[in-house]
Order: C-alpha cells, then sequence, then structure tokens
C-alpha cells in the first residue's frame, strides 16, 4: 500500500508539503496541491488512520455499545447512530454486550486501546464501580442511550420509561381491568425499574393494589416471557391482561397464548412496549407503545459529535423522550378465564 | 492518558525494555518484567493500537458490512461474527450499506483508512468494477457472507439457496399448490437470482409450467411485498400459495393477509425464508426455511482469521450450507379463491 514518502517521491516535494495538502491546502500553493493531488490519485493513497490518531489524537472512531443487537430496537438505534455518524465522518465500532456484564467490560478495555474518539453507551447490570472506572479511563465524551446511569454526569438520551408504563397500564385500567400481569426486565436495569414504577403509578391512581405475584422478571428475553405467563396463569386468581415490557418478552407472550389456545383479546389482553413490523402483523394486531428510536440514536450522535468538537460544555443532561401509544386490537375488556376455558 | 514513556520513567527502564515486556515478555528478566507490569498497572497504561498498527500492520479491526442491519438475518450474523472475532481479540466495525451501492462504496473507503486486517462482506447490488477494485485496494484478506461474486476469487459462505428455493416450493406443490406467487428480491442480487432457480427447478421437476405473472420482485421489503401481494390476488388466475423469499417481505404477506380478512392456511398458503421468533408467535405458526446463521457467521470468521494468520493459503473457495425446512401450520391444500370468497 502506498504511503506518503511514495506520493512525496512522485511529487517531488517533501513529506512535509503533502501533508499540508492533505490536511490543510491553504498553505500550500495550486500548483504544488495539484501534484500532490495527482500523485495521490496515481498511487491510490489512502491516509493511515492510526498515523492521523497519533498526530492529531483522533481515530474517526465511535463505540456503541448495546445490550442485544438481536433486539430489534438496538439494531434500529443502530442504524439510526450510524446514518449520523456517517454524516459526520464517522465509522462506528458496534460492540454487543450479551447483556453481560463481564462482556461489556472486555468490549470497554478493547475499545479503549482504539482510542475512540466517543462512546455511546447503553449499560447492563447494575451500576458498578468498576465500570465506572472504566469508562473514565477511556478520557473521551461518553452519551447514555435507552438506560441512565445517575451520578455519572454523562449526558444521557432516554425514553420516558415511567410514563411509557403508566400509559401501557391505564389504558388495559380503562378497559376495566383489575389485575393485571408484568412481564417486566430485571429491575437493576433503570428502564426496568422506571417501566415498573409507571405501572405502580397508574395502578395508585386507579385506587388499584399492587400485588407483587402479578410482577416476573423474565430477563428482558422471549422464552423466560413464555415460561412467565404460564405462571402468572396458573395463579388462583389469575391476571385478565398482560403488559409485557419490550419487543422480545411480548414475542413469548404471544406465543404462550397460542399453545394454550387462548384467544387475544377475547381470553385475555396484551399490550407491550416496542413497537416493530410484526406487532401489525400478528393477529390481533398489537397494542403497544412506540418508542421514537431514531430520535434516540441521533440525538445521541449529536450530542457526542458536539463534546468532541468542544462546542457542548458543562455537566452532562438526559433528554427524555416521549412514548407513543398505538392503539390496535390486542386490548379488550376482561373475561373471567374460569368461565370461558372450563 | 499515559504513555509508555510514562511508563518507563515509573519503572526506571528503557522505552524499549517497556515494548519487550509487553510484547515478548520471555525476551526481559523476570524482575524486569515485574516492574513494568507494576507501572503498566499504576498507571493505568494501555496500548495504542493505532501505534501498533503502524509497527505490526495489525489494527486489531475486521470490517463488516452488511445489506440491512434492520433485518434479523443480519443482526443474528453479527452477532456470531462478534462472538468468534472476540475470541480471536478482534473488534468489528460493522456498517450497513442499507442496500445502496454508493453507501457500500464510502464505507469500503473509511475501512480502508482505518487498516483493517479483514472484511466480511455481504455485497449489495450489481457486480462492479469500481467495487472490486474498491475490495482489491484494501489489500487485506476478504470473505463473502451470504452473497457470492464469481470471479474475485474469494472465500464465501452461503446458503444453498437453489435448494431453499426448490424445498419450499416442492413443499407447496406436494400440498396440490399449480400456481404458487413468488415474492422475490432483485434478481441483481445472487441469493434472489439462486431461489429463483430453485423455484423453477421444483416446477419443471412436477411438470408444471413457469409462469412470470406470479413472480414480483419486492426488494427484499416488507411493504413492497404487502403491495405484491395485492398485485398477484388482482391477477384472472390467482395464486393459491405464496412463497416469499426473506423474513421482511413474509411479514409484509401476513399484515396484507390481515388486511383483507383473507385466513392461512385455509384461503391462501404461505411459506417464507427465515425463521425467526415471531414466525412461531404469529397465527398461523408459519412453515419456513430456516438458514444457518450462527454457522454462517462462525464460519465465515474461522475462514478470515486463517487468512489473517497466513495459514490458509490458495485461491479462495465457497463454503456452501444447507437450508433446512421448518413444517408448521401456515401450508394447506388449494382452495379456490373465488368460490371461498365472493
Amino acid at each position: 500500500m502506498a504511503t506518503i514518502r511514495d506520493v512525496a517521491r512522485l511529487a517531488n516535494v517533501s513529506m512535509a508539503t503533502v501533508s499540508n495538502a492533505l490536511n490543510s491546502s491553504d498553505r500550500v500553493s495550486p500548483e504544488l496541491l495539484a501534484r500532490v493531488r495527482a500523485a495521490v490519485e496515481k498511487l491510490s493513497y489512502a491516509p493511515h488512520a492510526g498515523a492521523r490518531s497519533l498526530r492529531k489524537r483522533s481515530s474517526g472512531l465511535l463505540g456503541l455499545v448495546v445490550g442485544d443487537i438481536t433486539n430489534p430496537f438496538f439494531s434500529d438505534l443502530f442504524e439510526a447512530v450510524e446514518d449520523a455518524a456517517a454524516a459526520n465522518g464517522y465509522l462506528v465500532l458496534l460492540c454487543n454486550s450479551s447483556e453481560r456484564s463481564e462482556r461489556e467490560e472486555a468490549h470497554l478495555r478493547m475499545l479503549r486501546t482504539q482510542r475512540i474518539d466517543g462512546l455511546i453507551l447503553a449499560p447492563t447490570g447494575a451500576a458498578s464501580m468498576h465500570r465506572a472506572a472504566l469508562l473514565a479511563q477511556l478520557e473521551v465524551p461518553i452519551v447514555l442511550v435507552d438506560r441512565a446511569m445517575d451520578g455519572l454526569g454523562y449526558d444521557a438520551v432516554v425514553l420516558d420509561n415511567r410514563k411509557a408504563g403508566f400509559e401501557a397500564t391505564s389504558h388495559l385500567i380503562a378497559r376495566g381491568h383489575r389485575r393485571i400481569g408484568l412481564i417486566n426486565g430485571p429491575e437493576i436495569v433503570r428502564t426496568a425499574a422506571d417501566r415498573m414504577h409507571g405501572y405502580r403509578e397508574a395502578l395508585l391512581s386507579a385506587g388499584l393494589p399492587f400485588d407483587p405475584a402479578l410482577v416476573r422478571d423474565a430477563g428482558f428475553q422471549e422464552r423466560p416471557a413464555h415460561d412467565a405467563f404460564g405462571e402468572l396463569m396458573a395463579l388462583v386468581e389469575p391476571p385478565t391482561a398482560i403488559f409485557a415490557t419490550n419487543n422480545l418478552m411480548t414475542i413469548g407472550v404471544v406465543t404462550a397464548l397460542a399453545d394454550r389456545g387462548l384467544s387475544c383479546p377475547e381470553d385475555i389482553s396484551l399490550v407491550g412496549i416496542d413497537d416493530l413490523p410484526w406487532a401489525d402483523a400478528v393477529l390481533p394486531r398489537l397494542t403497544a407503545i412506540a418508542q421514537p428510536v431514531r430520535a434516540m440514536g441521533e440525538t445521541a450522535l449529536t450530542l457526542l459529535a458536539e463534546r468532541i468538537a468542544g462546542t457542548r460544555l458543562g455537566p452532562g443532561t438526559t433528554t427524555v423522550l416521549a412514548p407513543r401509544l398505538v392503539v390496535r386490537r390486542s386490548c379488550g375488556s376482561p373475561v373471567p378465564l374460569k368461565a370461558a376455558h372450563v
């Protein structure tokens, strides 16, 4: 591969002139500039990003660490971040933590050796001093997305998760449901904790009791949600409606309904968080809370680019985006299950 | 951030000794090694990958360029590639071409400046001399995945797409269908062309005519597939079954069925390629051709790592993986649509 030395030789100029021509063309005469450009073209010379990184302290790389890339929420987020990054001349190193803290930590250490210019992180698991130290060691701007972490001073872009939980639950209560099963992620993940708060607030507003037996942690995953649904239906007083707090768990519940020959909304109602193509393809079409994923990714990238450029200063702030309830056909009025299915 | 110079100063050794201690510890006495390691620990020193890239001609970065990251096939592929890459000490630069050649080209140019050690590519669009030149300029090992390109000599890992097309179509023929609509991707994409070949071979084997009116290019996308279904149903002699050649187009057809109040398989049968969680969640559960996505990603990474290490030599070969038909409930016997729905 051609080096800057080869370009200088072919153009018959110094390496410093080539560097000036490539980096600040106004410092080079038009005649020299033309010679350098012709040599670059002829040799198919491309600057070495590693060398540029040593010289300019900029690698042109951004890190994006997500909880689970097979969750469509995160692949949509990647798409939005990458679009905005490309417009700013950055490439994105995507790292998937698979919701495991030790994998996230290993990724953060590798991202550090690549001298990324900035990081967008959807942290997994509980707050930890260890991760806080790893993030500080990166010594680059960091923007949290989807999941905030308190006390670290980073910018964050999140859904109003309490509102999402409140609206989904209130929608079911308005249709007459009194026993609503909550299939949630682990409460150490901030999104899960906030969605649970919204659920409790909606019950409280309606004067309904909170029954911990109706709440299950299914780890934001499909199969555990399927099983959690079975546990809820085995209660002496089973729920008449289910609120599943992400798309994978909603699939798990839809599958569990089919397994048991239950009809929705005739036998049981269902509302989920995340509005995806198949939400409108399954029968019945699913009522769901839509997240503004694209706006989340674009906002995070804009904040990060401003921090890197130094045009955004001061302590980090949290941008909270509103959820949107999309009403389709999966929520009806409650039916006593036993009467319907004995 | 601490430099190698800081480490040398604290350990009271030369920079060459630090470098030796970090890169080939057997060349340094145990006593010096301990001093260097203590200094590295104390200063939280991390090697600079850009500097290592200049020195060793290895960046520790692999590129992965996919057609559409919001297609679950590709996000599953990323997960498999990243798992295998991490086990080999590599980070993955993921680039999404959004099925646009000019975006793919821009990504290839940026990957070149990052001096990636190798590339896994699912090429988009038609073969082009321009892309061939960009790939050659990377001067690194390249493995094609999902979509092969003839004549460039790269290793490739693909599904047996003819067999996938043949099996899906034969499954419908065995149930009595004679007019089978094919909702396919663009034929300039190799996977689409091969799936179409399989479809035609199955018709030929069964002595059935090939009717071009039953074939639609829906660009591997959901909404065009929804519309293509409408066009097929508007034919004087509409199909009694549909074969959709990827997951997004299958969703489009499922939605179109629901829009028209058609029942599957009572009114019309449906088989798709790609077996995803929601295939088992929709009603009826979808019969589908499953792709061995994880094996594809792992095989591609293994081939690439062997090329980078120099343990694999000679011209590239194509690894063809077998599809698997998963029979569920979306394919029944044909019913004359007009009789059923006038």
